[in-house]
């Protein structure tokens, strides 16, 4: 996605070869109409599949989230990174290693909002190892409802879980594709 | 605002008399027709200020900020609640007591995304005692912007939060002001 692309060229930073902060429109500041902008590609991408609710987790999936569940008119679930006193009752849980976090945390999702039913489009901000993403579609599987695909921002194309996923038959649509990044050179693209 | 309202009623649930949770359309599943309702409700509450930035805090702040963003068509900045890696440089930061989680937390924005410019308003989720408020109002305070208001969904007006902060001379708009409620005899509203 053209839109996106640039944007990271011109906003993103990059610390040594494998650190990209957006933070100053996605992720801490958000630029809105960006989003807004990235939700109808998903949902051009994703036109004629069934998609019942879009699966994210805190913090940052949110916000895509929810401006891409407005194209699709459907729910947004965030998976929530412990389990506070605001979920009670029954979770379905995994566990998720955190590259950015330098931690492992559990991850939960109240019973009540997946259901067998459910045909799920996981959204989330950064695919890199996977990880995250392994997590959500865990979830899911557990609650037995359907992985229709992904909704990613951006793809660390050169770190390995984007083609692992996609060789487990998980699609995945990722609107900017980074095939290096280098501080001095800058940032190429996968087209 | 009696669309959300009649929800709180239909959808919350109780425990005991301080407790409500709205995790079927608010914080955990996002029902963003609704949150779409209260963006534009704020947005007639707020016409005739000049607001150039929402400021909110994760995680379930961020889905009512990104929906009210789009109405004031302006940038959501979200609060941290610990410094990850995804936060570097220079931060503003101040300490919040929460009460759903029971402890003490720090939280952090960048300085780049706060300027004594910025006219602010301040969107969360629920207000009760008022310790997330007062933290996002000092992080405001510290970057030498100006707190226009904020935009609360559910104020239990049975705690002191709201008022506190009202005779401090901060513009409180909550969207639900709940008077008092119980298991048995549900929930009355302030009007």
């Amino acid at each position: 996605m053209e839109l996106l692309e640039k944007r990271i060229a011109k906003d993103g930073t990059i610390s040594g070869t494998e650190i990209l902060r957006v933070d100053s429109f996605l992720n801490h500041q958000i630029d809105v109409a960006l989003l807004r902008e990235m939700g109808r590609e998903w949902k051009r991408l994703y036109e004629g599949e069934e998609i019942t609710k879009i699966l994210t987790i805190e913090a940052s999936g949110i916000a895509l989230a929810c401006l891409a569940a407005e194209e699709f008119e459907v729910p947004v679930v965030f998976a929530k990174k412990s389990q506070s006193r605001n979920v009670v009752g029954e979770v379905y849980r995994t566990r998720v290693a955190s590259f950015t976090h330098g931690c492992v945390y559990d991850v939960v999702v109240s019973k009540k909002y997946l259901n067998p039913e459910d045909k799920v489009l996981i959204i989330d901000d950064f695919l890199a190892n996977g990880a995250a993403l392994c997590g959500l579609c865990d979830l899911v599987r557990q609650a037995g409802a359907t992985v229709v695909g992904c909704g990613i921002a951006i793809e660390k194309a050169f770190q390995p879980g984007g083609d692992d996923l996609r060789r487990l038959g998980i699609r995945i649509e990722s609107l900017a594709r980074i095939a290096s990044m280098d501080e001095k050179t800058g940032i190429t693209f996968v087209h």
